[in-house]
């Protein structure tokens, strides 16, 4: 199992009428958790692309629990609990700085081909990459 | 059951570096979509907001099936499949111009009076607009 | 000359803490409005990519008289006053459905060869159908 | 002069068709840069919002001199020049972690009250925690 935590400051113009920030900006919080996630082992989403694989979205599920406001500190905590096989999924959960639960959810995607646009293995460098955190 | 289609052209900025839809605007695409559901039914949300009652998003589920391309006219289409209760959940289709489907998904809202913050009945006004459709 | 007019209904999420829509989504409406202007004349952003060319953006100016609000219908309507040379400029107005003006403002882009990223002349095809416009 | 400058990475969804970071998203990074320059003096604006003040932007420009690109390291770099009056003027330039300017920019927004909705001076606790800059 992995986790990362990474943080977010809640901008002004992603806030409704409601006050609370925007529901589908949490689906873009998950990809960021991700992004930095694969950073922290020294990966890239770019130097995956670079390899000639894609990862599309397959599924997002998201629960809103509480509402985070403007100005609000987040942190998104991104888990993977599996070590991906076609498909990779990832566990989230965002916090408020008072350790409040906001939202949670999960994403999974596939490993694609870019040229081909088919299904494919996830690139050796990534699970070598995961593997020590697998054991 | 009530069912609403409503058109949406994929603009430039929100296709990302796969040339897709950015898989995160599917969910404001739902939330058009049951606006314009119940602007069908002579009745806005900002009108229920009026009336004191906001609709928090509880739970997003979104299924991707096909990409969507920039300047795509897609049609989301809405379906309320039973009359709504402390709770109100929408189920979605996003269709290509040639009917194939590219993603699904659902959305749950509760209806919370907007001074207290604690869960209420739907409008009543809201429940008389929906009766017929569910005989 | 030519105008074009499309309209936009303000969505629930892109309106801001002061209930106003975000002042950066116009930037986006007069994407879109130069996208309508040109399918206008039969020509899409997408076949003049296909034909090699690109047109990113050098300076964007927006000026802002009124707020617009949720669910307002807006008319985006976008003007091309001279022929494009190495650069097209469009001037917008952005107006309210009773015809008040929201905002206006231009937004200047370059002919840029997809290839050689180097500045190029505006598409044969785009001059052929806007000479009309321009006798 | 008070000048502050704060970072972003940038999202995988933000970046268009060009694989450019699209062109209205530098209005965000110009909201965060002055959040940010607030900040700094130790004034939020929801502090400011708190006291019955909104500040409106009447005016927007941007200047895109090169290309910024999934995954790049942007430097926000916001700058006062002058003490604000009935309006506050923030230039910005955005920078690549190498130095090279990417955009250049100005936003001018006015203090107003929340409740009359009429123009304003801005709060006394503001010229407060700017005057040390302006000597």
């Amino acid at each position: 199992m992995i986790t990362h935590e990474t943080q977010f400051r809640v901008p002004y113009g992603d806030v409704d009428r409601m006050g609370f920030f925007y529901h589908s900006h949490y689906v873009e919080l998950f990809d960021m958790g991700r992004t930095e996630l694969m950073r922290s082992i020294g990966l890239s989403n770019a130097e995956i692309e670079a390899g000639g694989v894609m990862l599309p979205v397959l599924k997002v599920e998201v629960e809103y629990r509480n509402p985070a406001y403007y100005d609000d500190l987040l942190t998104v905590r991104t888990t993977l609990r599996e070590m991906p096989g076609v498909r990779i999924k990832f566990d989230y959960e965002v916090l408020r700085e008072n350790g409040e639960r906001i939202t949670t959810g999960a994403v999974t995607l596939a490993f694609m081909h870019a040229g081909t646009k088919s299904a494919c293995r996830p690139p050796k460098v990534l699970l070598e990459r995961l593997a020590p955190f697998f054991v």
